[in-house]
């Protein structure tokens, strides 16, 4: 086999609003691979990408590396890096064998050889579920609202829960999770689309925050017992508003101050008054504790049904300037993934 | 025996910023009772009051009837209300007896009728400590240091708290907790003698955030592990900043922002990032959990000396406006107690 592109999508200059696309990140076409041939040293195996996560956290990662954050920033020049699909072309180590789907960290790319695969954990994909749906629901976006959602809602049969970003795969997960629990739930989205997605998972009230306020909705439906936050800023505040005393507010995002000045929030005293506990996370912090239930119970569950999901599939690793954006600005219909390649 | 005085402190009027003394609250020496004739219907008892707490929370009591919150409000031209200690006179109820000293919520006068003894606490007083103290360290403020930091702070030898308001009554009980868990302590207070309280109770860093920037001390001194917030705005803002991943945030008051405007926060987003649980509380909800264990050891080792206790005493029903005010700008030295009869 000859030579074929190796191409890359690469970290190019750290924005200062909304990342733009060609300037924020580049497509790089001028690498190749032979994957036949290429020199493997032992202990080292040969990736082939075929799906490629977008998320909203990325932003967070186009920063300055002077400044600290729960994940490293992304380096200026060096290929952009999330969690992925792919299949191994061929093997110099014994943990992983040509035809094994590894779900892990990949730097974007369309090969990668790497040499340790303790930060990969081979798919077994019994219920023969897309690739793309491991890194969406059955992902690290499913992860973070089953762990979370076990650890830090409390939630009790009758309470009320609100949810923003219903529509994303957190977001539509919780709410799920969260009527699977007898909860009433209130759910939150962008666009009329991502509104139906929403009342298709079953969320009781569902609303379009750019043509319905937030603070009218909660007044009327509230007092709320659960907040997952996405968003932050002024939804957070009225949310606050609409507490209930004894509230749990989960902290999973704030995608409102990710590309512009914070919103600050001034009524942080209902915190005190209404004993209020907000709890920050990262997904990890519980992986140990979840990850083998997870694996167990949630792909079943896509797979027959019982818990749905939904993607905005984009084909094409020149395409991710767009799909980030996209996720940036709300555009993307669902959860958003790039094929990379068919197998 | 003569009618006697029952001078009483009245709300007056709600404030917009401090409480001013003689307009927002105003001493009214007008009524008299006979203490040994008084009429008391079955079940009833008469109180003398003998101390009584002046608390930061009472300011959020000075409002609209139409806002809730986690207290009642004062209702105007009704005497002021908060925890006191009275001795009973005479009773014709079975479970109180004439010379028991009961600890609970005392309408600001200085006689009081009551036919419902459950709210209130006979305290046994084993230790002879002064009667002040019961509503300093041994009582509602020392109980919300006890119980929120047994319950919030999961403290762990050589991490680092940082307490405000450091010299108040709840702030000075932190502190000692803490150091007796092993944690490192960073304590800030309004005044250099408040600062030597605080070094006197066992602080390894005592500062004048007035003085001296909270910012550029906690920069130096931290990471933080627990912050016990009692002010709020821009002093929780600096904490968030300095929080180290997995923080705990006990949030305890935000006096800053209960004269004031609040100042309102920008930098929440390291609450997700940080991975920080921030937990409002109110001392009741731990009541039932703790109260006993608190009787049983926390008198004990304020009489041994075992933990420090400050007081500042003023005398008279009527100067109740002036430490109100004083606590409110924080020119009370100590935990502020109007003393209002010796038995």
């Amino acid at each position: 086999m000859a030579p074929v592109r190796n191409g890359r999508h690469l970290f190019n200059e750290i924005p200062t609003g909304y990342p733009v696309p060609g300037k924020t990140t580049v497509y790089d076409g001028s690498q190749t691979i032979d994957p036949e041939t290429v020199a493997l040293k032992p202990g080292s195996f040969l990736l082939k990408t075929l799906v490629l996560s977008i998320d909203p956290y990325m932003r967070g990662k186009m920063r300055d590396v002077s400044i600290k954050s729960y994940s490293p920033p992304y380096v200026v020049g060096e290929p952009l890096e999330n969690f992925g699909v792919g299949v191994v072309l061929r093997s110099e180590n014994p943990a992983v064998k040509p035809g094994d789907h590894l779900y892990g960290y990949y730097t974007f790319e369309e090969y990668l050889i790497r040499n340790d695969p303790a930060p990969f954990r081979v798919l077994k994909n019994e219920q023969k579920l897309p690739w793309s749906v491991y890194v969406g629901a059955a992902g690290m976006p499913g992860q973070t609202a089953y762990y979370a959602w076990k650890e830090l809602s409390d939630a009790k049969p009758g309470e009320t829960a609100f949810v923003t970003a219903g529509a994303g795969p957190v977001g539509l997960m919780v709410i799920q999770l969260a009527k699977l629990q007898g909860m009433k739930v209130i759910a939150s989205a962008g666009s009329d689309d991502k509104v139906n997605t929403i009342k298709d998972a079953g969320a009781d009230v569902a609303f379009n925050y750019k043509t319905t306020s937030t603070r009218e909705v909660l007044q009327k439906e509230g007092p709320i017992n659960v907040y997952w936050d996405n968003v932050g800023g002024e939804t957070l505040e009225a949310a606050l508003d609409a507490a209930a005393t004894g509230a749990r507010f989960i902290e999973c995002g704030m995608i409102s101050s990710y590309n512009s000045q914070p919103y600050p929030v001034k009524n942080l005293m209902l915190i005190v008054g209404k004993a209020i506990k907000m709890c920050g996370f990262l997904v990890f912090q519980f992986q140990e504790k979840y990850i083998e239930e997870f694996y167990k119970v949630v792909p079943a569950k896509l797979a027959s049904g019982e818990i749905k999901y939904t993607e905005d599939i984009t084909r094409g690793l020149e395409k991710v300037g767009e799909a980030i954006l996209a996720v940036q600005t709300g555009k993307n219909k669902a959860k958003s993934v790039i094929v990379v390649a068919e197998e």
